[in-house]
């Protein structure tokens, strides 16, 4: 079938909106018509050409969410209508890391999903010349149709809005779940999240639903301190307005009655930057703090500290996609965004048409969008 | 009163055997007759000058164990005849640190301690002439008398041996410890221990208990294999004959039946090298693998790595006394010993009198000794 898509023909390239050819789901795989989808940071890291592992030509996007269209031989967990959420990370319930039940990285398609290629080494995309166009993460939402393997979809409610539940597909569960799946925070928790972005607001939402009861965000734009507070931020730290060094500043703030150390209980990096992955680790509690690393790095950067650090009771954690099983979890936080448990819709700051997919890209080089959703 | 004592009157001077004035406890404070000593790395790094936070002239020695002589007032705990082995980490069990139950790390007198002086200020070693001489780490077991806080102390049950327990004060419990606390191993799992001295076997002990069902040992060495394969080691690997890189290949050997990945549960790193943590940190399981570093560096030494191995989904930690609160847990892991649970007796290869002491520092620099006792 011909469906729309933005194609990303080469590094550093706009997208192309164009027709492309599209071939039914083969066993174990699903067709999707995509009806909404974000634009995230992770596509613009491999559009950029920083993603040393990125691969061209192919149709990005992975934040989407959508209704099946036809399942291929052997599906039995998904039929036409059912609505869907794509997963990067797919959960095939099956593979030695799904059963070993420590982790939510899958493995069972991990090698043709970093191809670009559907799991028997195909792609279902070409141009209308016949010539492969490659997937990207799994998911490939940046078309109004494509096809997934059935462990790749969680089947989430039908009264979900498409144009904020696809967030979830994404930064809602990576900074909720990294709260509550990796960090597990406790009621009265202390916390600093470094990074006031989509990932940082949703981490903020996850320590107030988790109870924490000292949220401290900290970030250089001090626009982000109003969005922030309605998230669940209660401390506001622009590190250019501190002076002395940060670290001990936040060891400082986090100290509790009766305490003579200070440092937070968990603590989270959002910004991918190395330097503030190691202020984050060095500014947990001596003793049993933790840091969770959730910002993506540049490719060969490197975090790095004082062994002491660990040796006196700290500890460094990242996590992937929140820790999120994906087809067991995601459909739990959609029922969260419909209860009012979260809060999605003021993180969706632009909205627009295939047409218009590169204005979105845009908007967040210029720091002004949130999160821009395009819409089928 | 006098006592005869193995002074360090500077770095990199060989230790002075001599007679010094020992000041009765105080407030809190207990005397108590020293019977043995272990002679550890610890010591040394200290006593090398390579330590930057060593101070001179001091009575060193930590892994002491003896009879309580005196008790000074309001020591409730404790009485003269008791037996016991003094501890570096205190356990005052009231301070924010130890009513949190998340970390051994007692604050109390953290402070005096580092300065080498009882918890008033002040030290109760002097020499003949009134010149004052420091503690160190709070247990100065480097003397035939010495006066310690009473939270400071483990009390132990009378039958255990003297010249055996005391290394229960050091690396019987940091190496245990670090897997039973820190890790928190479960039966069945996979473990690799970087350098098999003294705390490696221990470690190699502890994951015996808990059950480890492949326990690989790395060292440079090939003398140490066998007593390594005493102690629990399942594979021995010496890097120096493996061809290509180490992670790589202990990966590889750690891979289970089913799993595409392989990686261990849990590394340690026990040779306070930074390049060795990496490894171990990257040679655990993807998904889930915990690497604790039990060794430590050289001052100023960093570890890094990519945060990558974080992001998916290894956990870096590190240990102090192998996470033991020492009143609680010292007179548990005496009984382990008396019962049979653990061994000790084949670490300790050497004793010598306290005149002879930089004999047994000798012995630790040829890596001739797993560990020196000396027994006044
Ligand atoms: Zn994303
Ligand atoms: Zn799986
Ligand atoms: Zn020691
Ligand atoms: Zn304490």
């Amino acid at each position: 079938m011909e469906v729309r898509a933005a194609v990303a023909v080469a590094a550093g390239k706009p997208l192309e909106v164009t027709t492309v050819n599209l071939e039914g789901p083969k066993v174990g795989e699903v067709l999707v018509e995509i009806k909404a989808t974000g634009i995230c940071h992770t596509d613009e890291f491999t559009l950029s050409g920083a993603d040393p592992e990125g691969l061209f030509p192919a149709i990005l996007g992975h934040e989407g969410a959508g209704v099946v269209v036809e399942v291929g031989p052997g599906v039995t967990s998904l039929k036409p209508g059912d609505h869907v959420i794509p997963l990067y990370t797919p959960e095939c319930r099956e593979c030695y890391s799904c059963t070993s039940h420590k982790t939510n990285l899958c493995t069972s398609i991990r090698a043709t999903q970093g191809q670009g290629l559907m799991p028997d080494g195909t792609s279902r995309f070409s141009t209308l010349d016949g010539d492969p166009i490659l997937h990207y993460m799994g998911t490939s939402t940046f078309a109004n149709y494509t096809v997934l393997p059935e462990i790749a979809l969680a089947k989430i409610r039908e009264d979900a809005p498409f144009d904020k539940v696809c967030y979830i597909g994404c930064g809602v569960t990576t900074g909720i779940g990294a709260v509550i799946n990796t960090a597990k925070v406790e009621v009265g928790a202390t916390a600093v999240v470094f990074g006031l972005g989509g990932i940082g607001l949703n981490v903020l939402q996850g320590l107030r639903m988790a109870g924490a009861s000292m949220i401290v965000g900290v970030d250089l734009n001090p626009a982000k301190k109003e969005m922030a507070e309605r998230f669940g931020m209660t401390h506001f730290v622009n590190p250019s307005e501190v002076e002395g060094d940060l670290v001990p500043y936040l060891v400082n703030l986090t100290k509790r009655r009766g305490d003579t150390i200070g440092g937070a209980d968990y603590t989270f990096d959002c910004t991918g930057n190395v330097n503030v992955m190691r202020n984050a680790l060095e500014c947990a509690h001596r003793g049993w703090g933790q840091s969770i690393v959730i910002g993506v790095a540049p490719a060969g950067a490197e975090i790095s500290t004082r062994p002491f650090q660990l040796v006196t009771g700290r500890v460094w954690k990242g996590t992937a996609f929140g820790g999120a099983r994906g087809r067991t979890d995601v459909p739990k936080i959609v029922d969260w965004y419909m209860d009012g448990q979260i809060e999605i819709d003021p993180m969706i700051t632009h909205t627009m048409p295939l047409e218009d997919i590169n204005k979105g890209f845009d908007l967040m080089h210029a720091g002004e969008s949130i999160r821009s959703v395009v819409l089928y």
